[in-house]
């Protein structure tokens, strides 16, 4: 019950806060933003302390070392941190754009205002970081954030929040802006989930299991990233150098993260002169290879895929390999298996990467570079508060702009309708 | 069983008609088009008799004649919807437009592309026109549709569905883009609402309830409208004249839609100067006044507003009025009451009208027009799938473009990332 009371004042808090900040000009969130990062700098100290407790207690519970990689802050990290809250103040303020505005024949103006969607809620894992960029992204844009982390970081989450909040009386906003949830009872989540009054949009962060479990217990709309199962497709008009060093790319350079590439598909006429010096150089960075039928009379030291390997996000040094006739094959098969984040296409014929630009329907479609590049960062929105793989209000890299709604503003005269 | 059997057909034939749709040039989608508005010319007939049995089916059930005037297709509405989807024809089509393209320092060229979101349902009730107005939006913008009208106009809406299909059939389209679920079985919209692979988006329209219900069980992402408790404040500054024709335009000139006045603001400083020639105004239009305590000490023969009046959606000749100290104050009634559709400001002082289209968070803020004008074809966007409360995805009257979704599309040269 008390858990109840207090997430329903938090929230309710955020919202009231949500209305101020919604108004709040430029300078003001930028001032904020600008001793966040200063915040970031003199508190290092209590936050890398912070951090160490929530360190011991997972080593102590015996998680994996990829755990504990993620969730450790250093001095490199925290001034990673601090580089990006200074990206994100030099980034353009979406708010109060009118992006569209015409006039009517009775003279009635029209206009479409960028608005902030209110308060938003990022429900996520182990990383601290994600505290600090989701704060600023949030507040820059005119939103109040409602911080849910893991309890694995709940230290270090504690310390950066404490930051943020004097950062923001600093420049005085509220501190209710950024809501945190400092609990780690498990029914946290399931009542942030109902607070539909006072929470516009949930994102949640994290593996598939959190977020199928968070789409389907939400009453409030939630935006959705289930998995990464990325195709390369090398075209029989593909430069081979080129689609080499990009297929290599797309897989190795980090295997374990949603836009890595986990298969591998190659056109029927090219695949006896691409395949072996391709899998060869995979290979000898250790990937495992699981072939088609096609691929294992080529290549015959590899294991055979199982049709459960098309579905594999495999987020490891794994690899499927199909040999499909065609473009429209490979099509097919980025329809049945894909998982609609990021597929790209190696060919130097134009007319086939436009084909396959249209028709795959996927949040990133690549001609010709790495799947790797799907990342706010990467597309020059200069940070990103997730990615996207619904169809709805956004799609892929989200940003600044997809934080926010709009309005229309009708400016008359003195209409009346007739 | 078979419903549930029958709902998955439909829904998933609908899925893959929307990926051949998703790639149908201009040309097809407007030829599939005119053959629906020709098939509305010759099916006449058959659309009034199926209409004649739904007609008489509604009178034996005793039906309100509200909702037999809704349900009623006669030449002169066959002929509007006629006119609809012409003006349809003549819109731009969204797909494919690229939005924003830019270069990154890597030499990547990005761009955003607008695609269809996929099968969009629809949920309404007994207006039969919605069938046909939402077949042409959506199969303009490159999505299937699938149908579920009201029980109580299922000949019309099965009559009409039947011209559609052929109209698609004609043109070398699927006929499975346009889905009707056409059983009156209470159970089909749960069925329908549990289809999250095959549907993208739930569009119900209709009253209260219905889309509060839909909302609760969907695992659908829904685009929402509750109700419009729509203001209008008359500022110290207004032009009284112009003020009072807007006033009695938002309220009489169509109470029983969402865009039609319910609350009445009027800053103290004027109030004994424009309430009572208003109030006689309204009363000789038969509205029933429910003021303030303050409006009560101005005009004495009215019945006093309770708490739920500020609540209310009348849908009829019923008009609450409340005077309040200065713009602030009435910014936070409507902040407080209101249901974020459409407000208005009635002032020459441009300082305030600013002010006011600034702070009010609601989905169209007017200043100096009726909020009558809320409405996809009155804002010039040629039609109207709905208008949207939300303030995810889409906000206000949503047209075309907002059936739409958008994909990234990177052309490299060969890029990798470092």
């Amino acid at each position: 019950m008390a858990i109840n009371e207090k997430i329903i004042r938090i929230t309710k808090e955020a919202k009231d806060a949500s209305m101020a900040l919604s108004v709040t000009g430029h300078d003001v969130k930028n001032k904020a933003l600008k001793a966040m990062a200063q915040g970031l700098k003199k508190n290092a100290k209590d936050i890398a302390s912070a951090n160490k407790k929530d360190l011991m207690q997972a080593k102590r519970t015996g998680f994996s070392r990829a755990l504990i990689d993620r969730l450790t802050l250093n001095q490199k990290r925290i001034g990673a941190m601090i580089k990006s809250i200074e990206d994100v103040i030099n980034l353009k303020d979406p708010i109060g754009e009118i992006t569209r505005m015409w006039k009517r024949p009775n003279g009635l103006i029209i206009g479409k205002m960028r608005v902030p969607i209110g308060v938003i809620c990022i429900i996520y894992e182990s990383r601290p970081n994600v505290t600090c960029d989701c704060a600023a992204l949030c507040i820059k844009s005119g939103n109040a954030v409602i911080l849910k982390g893991g309890k694995e970081a709940i230290n270090t989450n504690a310390a950066l929040v404490k930051m943020l909040k004097q950062a923001m009386v600093k420049s005085g906003l509220p501190a209710s802006a950024i809501g945190f949830i400092d609990t780690t009872d498990r029914k946290a989540v399931d009542i942030i989930l109902n607070q539909n009054s006072h929470i516009d949009l949930v994102i949640p962060r994290g593996g598939e299991g959190l977020i199928r479990a968070v789409a389907k217990k939400s009453t409030i709309p939630v935006i959705k990233h289930y998995k990464g199962v990325c195709h390369t497709y090398v075209d029989k008009d593909a430069d081979l150098k080129k689609a080499a060093q990009i297929c290599f790319n797309a897989k190795v350079q980090r295997p374990g993260v949603c836009n890595a590439m986990e298969t591998l598909l190659v056109d029927e006429s090219i695949a006896s002169r691409f395949l072996p010096p391709m899998i060869e150089m995979f290979k000898k960075a250790n990937v495992e290879i699981r072939g088609c039928k096609r691929t294992m009379q080529i290549i015959k030291a590899i294991k055979a895929a199982k049709k459960s390997d098309w579905h594999e996000e495999y987020l490891d040094l794994i690899l499927a390999v199909k040999i499909v006739n065609g473009l429209d094959k490979a099509i097919e098969h980025i329809t049945e298996y894909g998982s609609r984040h990021s597929d790209a296409i190696i060919t130097q014929n134009h007319k086939t990467a436009l084909e396959f630009l249209k028709r795959v329907d996927s949040a990133c479609v690549y001609a010709n570079a790495s799947t790797r590049f799907t990342d706010g960062y990467e597309f020059g929105l200069g940070a990103e508060i997730g990615i996207s793989t619904d169809k709805i209000h956004a799609r892929g890299p989200m940003a600044l702009e997809e934080l926010t709604s709009y309005k229309y503003i009708i400016l008359g005269s003195g209409q009346i309708r007739r």
